[in-house]
């Protein structure tokens, strides 16, 4: 998505609140008739702009039609054959139990799973499928958008280039890429950015027309500017502009724009475009089975921050081999090391001053999110529930693909993180 | 592409004539610096508007790059494994020599390529690959637009249902869309569409700015209409607006509005999304080793005009299910009568009265160019160059993928035909 499509899905999601929402039942995108007829009635229409393609309910569609909607770049899975993909399906997990958080009324997992919205659910356990289904608009050989988890994409990929010594984490963000020089970047180390300790003046305060987070939108856009636009086009314009706001490295501050800089650091240094750069170190490497594809501003640059669509079980893979820490089907992709970095998590006390309630006691690293706690779990995360969590002492990988209505993850924490903690305990003691 | 793509095209390619042209090796696309850097310099990139994406040379680059610039449906392959293709090199191949149309001195098969500004060359000779070659933007794993020779998949896709008996091709129009009853399509045959023998009032000359052809073209772009635009939106709209001049089944017409007419026709009688149905019924069914991929009018609507673009060995794979009667891999996938009814030709009266002149004595049938020369062949054509030649004597199918300068494959014939001749003919005598 451009960040466009971010931002006025928040928007969209303060307009949700305000009124009854339709479940997942009632919204279901291929019940709803979305764009089927030919042509579809003017009703059931999914068109420009993002404004109305990502509002809800028609979201739900679109999560699966990225690609119909704007200009994307493919990420390949080369012409190899995939890996399959072991199978030891257990129809017990639909009825494992948990306590949704802020509630007392336990709920089963296969309830949890409409009440967030689920798209697509894959559950791995010491490296085979043991759960897997698709609602909604996707299939298993569709693709759905991973919202922020990209950020996760390229924190692991800026990672490996630290472990493999070819890009300095230490370094300053200028001595990298000179156009960030004057903007506030230029002083931030690259771990600052990966970790998104940065002091950043950006606001993504929707109720105000100026702020940043529209300018930002603009000029992420692949659509072409209006004759009379004289603002940043594309990213990289974009992040030049960007101003301080006090001290790097004290504070977690969540902002899309510092992946979108790593995106650009990743790219300088490796001289490779992303999303070729994706293909030739993972998607190519996991016997991914289908190609993934990333959004692009109107320059060509891929949106590192968010543009990723991928399939279910393709996310598995990446799951399973950041589980396996960096090995998959008896292939090694990158140094455990990487890992282990992730792993270890960010500052704990920077990131509690950002105040996320559902990962209270958490951190940030390397674009991953860290719970610690006592299974040592951690995540890619991205607005309307998707998620790829890792729990290493369980060995269990869940990825969940969903189109909630709500922009905010703390509307699907609650029905989701004791779920995975409820499963992962039911999978342990199956294994005992 | 858009309509608008296929119609700049055209008009630049007016432009190109009267200047010295940039020949293969001064205008390669990697050489070129076209989209490096991050961000690439101001001059080396490739943005929207299309009138400037598709100039040359810049259209060296955009012919395998469409999906980057424009939104796009995916073609799947599915995610199962694909068909091998055997191979049986042969390097003589590059030696054969024919003598140019209009000329009279002899030239090189392997001079021709770089005449013509190929990207990409396939030839098998009994099912196996003889001859394979990458240059410019494409690479074994990269898609090439088969620009025109969409409609050939588009008239394969409807002669199937004919034979199937699920499409009257003696039907008229209306009966199948109401929608087009007021149009100059309404009372044309099914038939009189797939071979384009209609009688529609529509004008491509360039140089008038109120030509139909402009007007279509903004109808057919993806891109939001500007606020007081009040014209056809999307192919389904604009079909609708087209008057009547003369009648129909008199002389073949080559004018792409009637492959859409017909990819509508197609999408009511399947009640199946084009793209998805060419998934179904071909690229699924063929072993394709990529996923193809279409571009969409803004209502999401697949250009089966000249919307596709393909891997060059999957293009193959099509071919070659043409030579075979519609049978690949053991597996058989339509009537054989579906190839037989193509080859046999269309009106060749009708098509003589449009004066193809590289074409003489040829006809058009179920949007194939049928040659009726000795060998029997015939052909899926696209603008700049762009080929599947199926030689049923020699057992040859050649599959070329070019970025030619020129939109007009008048320009491309005479150094094409009596190339794809001699090596049918080098194939036969080394086969006997």
């Amino acid at each position: 998505m451009g960040g466009l499509a971010t931002t006025l899905v928040l928007l969209s999601s303060v307009q949700a609140e305000q009124q009854a929402l339709l479940d997942a039942t009632a919204s279901h995108p291929v019940q709803l008739g979305w764009m089927q007829g030919f042509p579809p009635p003017s009703d059931k229409l999914i068109m420009q702009p993002e404004s109305d393609f990502f509002s809800f309910p028609k979201l739900r569609w679109t999560v699966c039609h990225i690609r119909e909607l704007m200009p994307t770049k493919q990420v390949s899975r080369g012409i190899g054959p995939s890996s399959p993909m072991a199978y030891a399906l257990d129809d017990g997990i639909d009825s494992v139990t948990f306590t949704p958080l802020g509630s007392e009324q336990p709920m089963t997992w296969k309830k949890a799973l409409s009440a967030n919205y689920t798209d697509g659910i894959l559950i791995l356990h010491q490296g085979k499928i043991v759960y897997e289904k698709y609602f909604g608009a996707l299939h298993e050989a569709g693709k759905h958008a991973a919202m922020s988890m990209t950020k996760s994409v390229t924190g692991l990929l800026a990672e490996i280039l630290v472990v493999e010594g070819k890009l300095d984490d230490t370094a300053r963000v200028s001595s990298i890429v000179p156009e960030l020089g004057q903007s506030a970047f230029g002083t931030a180390t690259v771990r600052q950015v990966m970790d998104m300790t940065t002091a950043l003046d950006f606001s993504e305060d929707y109720s105000d027309p100026n702020a940043d987070i529209w300018i930002y939108s603009k000029a992420a856009s692949p659509l072409p500017k209006p004759a009379d636009y004289r603002g940043p086009n594309g990213y990289f314009d974009y992040l030049q502009t960007v101003k301080l706001d006090g001290d790097h490295g004290e504070a977690f501050g969540y902002k899309t724009i510092n992946t979108d800089a790593l995106g650009w650091m990743i790219s300088r240094t490796t001289k490779t475009d992303f999303a070729h750069l994706l293909s030739e170190r993972i998607w190519t490497r996991v016997g991914a089975e289908q190609d993934g594809y990333m959004t692009v501003d109107a320059k060509g640059a891929p949106f590192a921050g968010g543009g990723l669509s991928a399939g279910l079980r393709d996310l598995g893979r990446l799951g399973q081999l950041m589980l396996n820490g960096g090995e998959l089907n008896g292939k090694r992709l990158f140094p455990e090391q990487v890992v282990n970095n992730i792993r270890a998590g960010g500052d704990r006390t920077a990131f509690e001053k950002a105040g996320f309630r559902t990962l209270a006691g958490g951190s940030y690293r390397s674009m991953w999110w860290v719970f610690h706690n006592e299974h040592g779990a951690y995540a890619a995360r991205g607005v309307h529930g998707q998620t790829i969590y890792i729990d290493p002492t369980a060995q269990m990988v869940i990825v969940r693909l969903a189109s909630h209505p709500q922009a905010k993850n703390a509307h699907t924490d609650p029905t989701s993180l004791p779920a995975y903690q409820a499963v992962a305990d039911y999978l342990l003691k199956r294994s005992r």
